[in-house]
């Protein structure tokens, strides 16, 4: 006979339209058998470590229509769903052993029951932090590697501007630029942020977008020369300021729009005309359709890391219990570092 | 001693902002000696023949500050400047000769010193119309060469949406894609362009833009599936529009704006998260940046031209006077076909 444990989870409660708040998920306690259901094949049963609060996560809680978005929505009266760290304590799939630690889309729960497994990476280096597999070595790591390699066609000696610079995806997108050689500003939204960018991430200079009353004359000031490579992690009207700034032939990765998520009515970009003037490419992109590209990302990373050449900073808020709150804060700034919970140690 | 004539011009009369008037433009008559002066070495004087009405022109009369635009302003109290097709009367280059035809950039008037020649293609073929050299074989048809081929990556069995598809770049990317075995849909502002695209250009469909309430509703009746490739060439609403109904993947060429070239604030875009969450690419591009892939952009054309592969429409205005209203029109959508004023017959 299995276990029978406590079960603690963040429940989603409904479909929102304006502004998430923690109201908008309930913690409940039930209880879960540890072992999976007769007529679940290729299931895995997990605890779940580590969980991940990513920008996204905010689309997951409108009424998605089909098709109209890359995610769907979250169900409402269930579990919010995500990527997290978790060990396998069952499992009815032949490629995931008791206690192998794998991450991928999980439950925000202690305990998941994950039937769709197609899109779990199993976690073979534990020299490193597990928890940089909501980050640096997972989705958001992988996001800033294609966003600047494979989107950007980066050359050294160009200039690269970066905003929401000090999350998950920025601080390593600037690390990237810095390690090829180009010439690196990041926005962000409080003076610690700004702060770091400059000393721990390296960056050649970084400014605080709240103190600008003129995004395109702080985009001047930094760029007299224009801008070559732009990530765009915010959209709105840093876009649009970044798109004035633009050299002739400029790229601009779109990788999120964190700016945008919490607004009903998205703020319009106005400057499109110079997307034709200076001959710039937009490219959207959707870092879940990157997933093969994981092995070679991690070949990558991983030596970066162990060598100390790359700096990750995270902010790991305790307890299950304070996952929305930590879901919540990702939207005001209020992280410092890719935001991570810690539900259970190993 | 050289010969003294009557030169007839069209003169730039000053800045504008908004709408763009007959009035901008002031016919004047002075007179000009056929012969390149002294001091000018390099230049060509030309008797000009065809003039091009293009919307970029638009832009010029605008006042532009240095490195805003990738056109400068029209100069105040001098002759409009455009695209034509002209005979060398004289000439101190020794690229040019006498008598010798070409196309580029002259002046609205009925001869031009043109003094930097560096832009200036020599016409060798003259078995088709020499007006073509403004439209089907000259800028627009390379824009729609390059736009469509360079720039969309097309593919056999794609759809293809193109605003302004009547128009000179329009009609050629239409063609382009159906030759290519693509699904062809195009937008115009006049029940008997919307007809011209169906029968006479061989699109599989065709609306009147201004007949329709909702353009995005318009778009997912002819593109239930999605839009694979888009050739924007109004930007504005139809942009957004078809932002969202673009496909996984899709790549949107901006060729130009025209509906916001008279407008002094522009329309802002709102859809741009969707070129997120579909992993659209955008990409801007300007004509004149590709000129070096003029020679082969002709061995391209002039053989379906003269296969009777392709068709070609344009309107044809007759005598110099009549350009102001020539080029004013393009911007009501007035012309059928590519926009020329005939200045002189050869």
């Amino acid at each position: 006979m299995a276990a029978e444990v406590s079960n603690t989870q963040i429940i989603f409660n409904n479909y929102i339209r304006k502004y998430a708040k923690e109201a908008d998920m309930i913690l409940k306690t039930s209880t879960m058998k540890l072992k999976v259901p007769e007529d679940c094949s290729d299931a895995v049963l997990v605890k779940n470590l580590y969980l991940s609060c990513d920008p996204y996560m905010r689309n997951r809680m409108n009424k998605i229509g089909a098709a109209n978005d890359y995610v769907t929505s979250f169900t409402p009266a269930e579990p919010i769903i995500g990527i997290g760290v978790a060990k396998v304590v069952d499992s009815s799939n032949h490629n995931f052993k008791k206690d192998e630690l794998i991450w991928g889309m999980t439950g925000w729960e202690e305990y998941s029951l994950i039937k769709s497994t197609q899109s779990l990476f199993k976690i073979e280096h534990t020299d490193v932090p597990l928890s940089y597999y909501t980050g640096i070595l997972g989705m958001p790591g992988l996001a800033a590697y294609v966003g600047f390699y494979e989107i950007s066609c980066p050359r050294k000696g160009e200039t690269v501007f970066i905003s929401a610079a000090c999350g998950a995806v920025g601080q390593l997108v600037g690390q990237f630029a810095k390690l090829l050689g180009c010439y690196v500003v990041g926005s962000a939204g409080t003076k610690y942020k700004v702060d770091l960018l400059r000393s721990k991430f390296g960056f050649d200079d970084a400014f605080n977008y709240k103190d600008e009353s003129n995004l395109n004359a702080a985009l001047k000031r930094y760029f007299p020369e224009g801008i070559d490579i732009y990530l765009d992690n915010v959209g709105g009207e840093m876009l649009d300021a970044a798109i004035l700034n633009m050299k002739l032939n400029g790229r601009i990765s779109l990788c999120g729009m964190i700016s945008q998520y919490n607004q009903q009515h998205r703020e319009g970009v106005r400057n499109m005309f110079n997307v034709v003037a200076k001959q710039i490419r937009m490219q959207g992109f959707v870092v879940f359709l990157y997933y093969s590209l994981y092995p070679k990302f991690l070949d990558f990373m991983l030596p970066l890391i162990r060598q100390g050449k790359i700096e990750y900073v995270e902010d790991i808020a305790d307890g299950l219990e304070s996952a929305p709150a930590a879901l919540i804060g990702i939207f005001s700034g209020r992280n410092v570092g890719k935001q991570v919970v810690r539900v259970a140690h190993e």
